[in-house]
């Protein structure tokens, strides 16, 4: 499976492209940030964002995209900022039709460092052990896109019987699955 | 002056298209609300979100896109919604070269109403009678959406005056304006 990670932000958003199972070693194929200049006036960030995103799904044609979920302990100029640039993620792999994930962050910790409540530099540290790199991906927000995709494709299998027993549930009485 | 105003939601996105100039009276092009489904995932919400707006701005061709902007004081969840709605709106608009301007909800309810404080009965009373239609234009987020555009048309000139003399200072000091 290839999934492409995705820390929403306005001026910096955190990209990471990663394939495997699992239960078996997996490989980063591609990280990196789209950044969006501070003094632009909205609208052309948001197109420099689509431009950016459409350019790594191009590139990578990832089967799944995983975006963090956001939320609202951050203040909120920051939150919209946030919101928006997930929301043109999750248009162009919608529109892809690429099926769409969100984790939360404490998800994304627990996946890869096994507490939701570890830090930056911990979950910085995993990644580049779990992905064999020789240094923690620069920035964080790349790390953080890369924690993304190493969570979705952990999580999958269970998401994927979860939904195998609801379909199995409809069929069992009589609907569409 | 043609002018989209958007009145951003998921589940109901506001759109009204007036067209006039300050001083004269105006003219309702169209109003009504693009929907989406709030049991559908939200890339695909998204996406039927982009359609519904690129079919607005196709039919209309408006020159500038006024947006609502976002704001602090709603609950989060309302907030991301809107948020997102309206990231889709400004890129929709940015992508066509249609200049998008933000109004904060004070400035529409003064423009229309003479009362930062309006309610949405008032603003949808002066927003029938300045358009001359038979009745409040429903749903709220359809009146809504055409105050915007109407203060838009109302506050262009200042804006122009603005523009023109921050031109002027540049030309002035050797600059490009």
């Amino acid at each position: 499976m290839r999934v492409l990670g995705v820390d929403p932000g306005l001026t910096r958003c955190g990209i990471g492209v990663v394939e495997g199972v699992a239960g078996r070693p997996l490989t980063m194929l591609g990280v990196g940030v789209v950044r969006t200049p501070a003094d632009a006036d909205i609208g052309h960030r948001l197109v420099a964002m689509e431009r950016g995103i459409e350019e790594w799904l191009e590139t990578h044609r990832p089967e799944r995209v995983a975006v963090e979920r956001v939320f609202s302990q951050h203040n909120v100029r920051t939150v919209m900022g946030t919101a928006q640039a997930s929301a043109v993620a999750m248009l162009c792999a919608s529109r892809r039709g690429i099926p769409v994930t969100l984790h939360t962050p404490s998800e994304v910790k627990a996946a890869v460092t096994g507490s939701g409540r570890a830090d930056k530099a911990q979950v910085g540290a995993m990644v580049t052990r779990l992905l064999r790199l020789d240094a923690p991906p620069r920035p964080a927000d790349a790390a953080d896109a890369l924690a993304l995709a190493i969570c979705h494709i952990w999580r999958a299998p269970a998401q994927n019987r979860l939904q195998q027993a609801v379909a199995a549930h409809h069929a069992r009485k009589g609907h569409t699955a």
